[in-house]
């Protein structure tokens, strides 16, 4: 059976024919504008190196959550998929054979769209992956990856990237950065990635190694960071030091949104039980609280624009968690609220008009009730778009539809990939242009807006926004 | 730049040909009809008095929390609106063009439809606001303000209102309700405004001035209303008067839906550590709970309808609410628990087919889950329309697709404009009209009705059902 | 006037004429298949002894709580019905007008359209239900259930039902099913009637008479069900026995999703207080918890596929359950949990290929947000279809947008009808059917999938899914 890869040119716009002309109209005035990508998890050193990657397993499956956690749900072995210490021993051929086998899995979801972008766009596949096809597709694209064309710079420039932004721990050295500054500096390359602030390893008390994280801080900065002012002042350094590569925000994943409020004895005293390793759950949720205030404090003086991501409960399956470690497909959303979790935050800084705090969610009940409320009032918060699970055709509808009668468009940030699958970059901010598109489509076919406007805010959402947002 | 101000006449009908074909019949047969208002904040002495309202400003923009809250956010000054206390020295002129220069952010927002249909319909604009055409609005709006024309009571007929409630506290003397009363018997105006129950200011513990207002209202009623005897009389009382003067309704604004069913004896205690103000918060919700079951009960009596209003977190911003006051677009919506809340009235009077209580909410995801299962089934029971953020084109799509299979049409009670901003009052009303008629056109082109039902059940959501529901 | 009952063959596909055509395709290659009905509360009895069903009221309208809790949300009396023990009394025909004279109040509800469907498919009616026609209706639908056509084994036949699940306590001696067995071996007739397992009055402590349950479960086992070994020797025994009555499921209906893992010796000591019926109400949930923990443990063992129904508040009405007991309509959805309340028994269970479990939802704001994810990660979850009051065309639209970008459409189990309404079990599985197509026509008409995938979704949802799911 012939299963032809077809990339419409009209895929994820409208169908009814009368917005659908709007929105071919709107989308062709944004599709070629360059990537703005503000957050995100591509490694730096591929860029620093420009070493080639590696197989097409290693490159598209092993480290897609998206992917193998669809397969682990049906009953695939992860071993089979080279997850975790499993690399050393499987076979990345007959794990993408898996992959293949089980293609179908994928059908409705935004993986199997950027994927096929991936095959289509990237590598010139004419025909969808399945059984029949695994082996032509493992080859073409591993023989592909050996080229120069593919090596990570290349692809950089071909994907007409502005910025990227990586996200590195206060524990990192930063020296892929530097070395691509350098690169940058000398004119041996002029891609502009640049690295986020997230100190999650130093700010929450129940992150694995936490007090060893606490003790590196120190080497680093030359700071006493077991004792409160010590540790603010490693925070400070360490901004300072992301700042000069390029870092322009920090991004905090905690359980919750909860924020506190403490006073400066209050705030020492939970640092110093933190420090020791000897707390409740409930004062490390505290002291994760009052982090996002000191944060949102040091943001006002650095001009840093801070990210929030709650909500995710992490490593939710423990037997996974023991055997194979984090970030394997386990994390799981949670309700979560904003509206009474933020108000601490808010009662310190929230009238700073010069504070930029952009909220996230992997709840959608709060986007209409919570979040665009609070961004259409507070002069310090901005919504992120629709994040993670919602980074989806649907979920970016039900997103501008939830919030922009409350929020505007004006009040959110354009797009974040949020990824570490670098080959799917451009696809991820396609279908989000493709998908503002629409919506905006809609407004003009039922006379919600004129067809001027709606060019305009195209253009915001696509570019614009993001720029000034996060100071790119 | 021409940038024309044009109200499409298919403007919020879906744009689908064949639906949109359907809902302009339907809306066409109701778009006329005379406007019920049943649930406001409209100033009766506007209507009592008839003086000219005064600039531009001071009428379209002051008093307007979606207008202002959404500058706010972006970073405008609040004392540049001249909101609160800012009225003695601001300019009006130069607020007002701070408006037109921001009017971008306005789009896609329901301000943004309703100002558009004041401006074209009201003031005869043909060019949209804007930076070039701030002053040009300020003037034309100003001059026409100050001609009889645009006096309120020529409003109110211009406008086809048949009857329009206000909502007052029992301390209100609703001396301007009087005055219209006088007039309509005199043959001096027709228009038919009412009162509605409001006695948050007396039932809430937490509510500014709460045990002065205790004393208003014994010298009001001159019952003992620091008693809990005299202080049921002293509602039953002022409950009668509000009926005299029109009343149908009470409203009932909580930060919960919570409802409780004291003894007696338990309820007499609460209130008497209510009335000497020593109580704590969750005496006060329990207070406020219990006065819900009473106002239930009275409502049995005499006849008046319940709403209850509940989810808001009033005066989130600490420091704004300190320094302008409250109703500084600064309420929050947040998750609402019904099932449980309500149990307790719903024990005592839910079977009760003479009572009425009409359920509001801020939290969408309660429709489908809590509310339409609830009025579904009790006699009691009806759901109010989309309120406050959701009262908006997207609100009341949510609204419909979310309610109409569990509760049906007839467990709702028509649309409330709820609003103080008495320019756009006809606006709001053509939105649910209009959206209502998108609904009912989709369910007859996906032959889920027959045309003849749709177009009885648009009359009925228009007009026949508010009527009803609030005994108008 | 004449109002035609007309059964549009578009009906429920969507009406944009590009996404209907692809829609109508899809549709008409599934509408044909058989009916695999894997849930639901038919009573075996009927297909055991086979007699005729009653008349018009006693069929169609005194079981169905979905018809009459309509009415009594407008003020209509039970009595009237024949509701509970008014059936005594109650005049059938009177009951039937009542209905037929309020009948516009089902517009826009599937009730509406399951019931259409029978007056017009199953009964020839070519004019609506109403005032006018509620005697017609009545005499003649009387009047064919007395013939041999409308016995329940030719409307099964004539329905082209594969396979029909009912569920019955362990109580339950399954005699019907017994029969039907034997009547299936000696070929007197081949229609397929399997029970399942719902052990709800004996697992829950808090289940009207729960000691004599037990007493009863001893009694029916020979196993000691007031010592925990005993107890859980009785489960396996009944499952047994269930499981040779076709059985090929449990269903567990509990008020929250909470399971626990307790330790042996917990779960005795806990059971202790349970069976002597001295516990509290958080001791109630924890025993319902460790039940769920249990039963996925005895399901690993036999092969049966768990269900679980959580987070309706039964009996929500305390007068009406006093009066006329459960199954009233007084049933109502609360907010429900499932990243944390599954966990216990998924850190024990979770990553078990082999074994099923398909979890159902009346909190539509869990789909995308905990029961998506879940279902996408962990091997032993599928999702079970929209549930009861989201059982509905735009309750499934949103079940299918909510969940398919995230666990796909093979983490889903096709469609359950879950009624006891008989008569109306093809149009549920019809509505399912269409809804489903327009949702894949969608995904087509957006280039999101190709048109031959959309077809074998289609038979996958229709058909395939559930035999797999289910083992049937």
């Amino acid at each position: 059976m012939s299963r032809p890869l077809d990339l419409h040119p009209d895929r994820l716009l409208p169908s009814d024919t009368g917005i659908r002309a709007i929105a071919r109209e709107l989308y062709a005035s944004v599709a070629g504008l360059p990537i703005v990508s503000p957050h995100g998890h591509t490694d730096p050193s591929w860029f620093a190196k420009n070493q080639p990657f590696g197989n097409a397993t290693e490159l598209l499956l092993r480290p897609d959550h998206y992917l193998f956690r669809m397969l682990y749900s049906q009953g695939v072995n992860l071993a089979d998929l080279g997850i975790g210490h499993h690399k050393a021993t499987y076979d990345p051929r007959k794990a993408w054979r898996i992959l293949a086998e089980n293609w179908h899995l994928y059908r409705g979801t935004p993986s199997r769209m950027w994927s096929d972008w991936v095959f289509s766009e990237v590598f010139g596949f004419t025909q969808m992956l399945g059984a029949d096809t695994a082996d032509l597709y493992y080859d073409t694209i591993t023989e592909a990856l050996a080229t120069d064309a593919f090596r990570p710079r290349a692809l950089f420039e071909r994907y007409n990237i502005e910025v990227i932004a990586t996200t590195e721990s206060p524990l990192d050295t930063l020296e892929h950065h530097a070395a691509i500054q350098a690169d940058n500096a000398s004119g041996a390359w002029g891609g502009k990635v640049v690295t986020a602030y997230r100190p999650d390893p130093v700010v929450d008390p129940e992150f694995e190694g936490f007090r060893d994280n606490l003790k590196r801080f120190s080497e680093i900065t030359g700071e006493d960071c077991l004792t409160w002012q010590g540790y603010l002042a490693a925070h400070r350094q360490r901004r300072a030091f992301f700042a000069q590569h390029g870092a322009t925000s920090t991004d905090h994943g905690h359980p919750t949104a909860q924020t506190a409020n403490l006073s400066a004895a209050q705030a020492e005293a939970l640092f110093d039980k933190v420090a020791k390793g000897s707390f409740t759950a409930a004062e490390a949720e505290l002291f994760r609280a009052q982090m996002l205030t000191e944060m949102a404090g040091m943001s006002l003086e650095d001009g840093l624009v801070m990210q929030i991501h709650p909500g995710s409960f992490r490593n939710h399956n423990e037997a996974l968690f023991a055997a194979l470690g984090r970030d394997k497909g386990a994390d799981i959303p949670m309700r979560t609220d904003y509206v009474n979790a933020l108000k601490p935050l808010l009662d310190k800084y929230g009238n700073e008009a010069n504070l930029s705090i952009i909220l996230f969610t992997l709840d959608e009940s709060v986007y209409a009730r919570e979040l665009a409320p609070l961004a259409g009032h507070y002069p310090c918060l901005k919504l992120g778009p629709a994040w993670w699970f919602h980074d989806s055709p649907e979920g970016m509808r039900r997103f501008r539809h939830a919030t922009t009668e409350t929020a505007g468009f004006y009040n959110t940030v354009g797009f974040n990939d949020d990824t570490r699958a670098f080959l799917s970059i451009p696809a991820r901010h396609d279908v989000a242009r493709r998908i503002d598109c629409g919506f905006l489509a809609q407004m003009v076919a039922e006379h919600r807006m004129a067809d001027w406007e709606a060019a305009e805010v195209a253009q915001d959402l696509t570019y614009n926004l993001v720029k000034k947002a996060y100071k790119l």
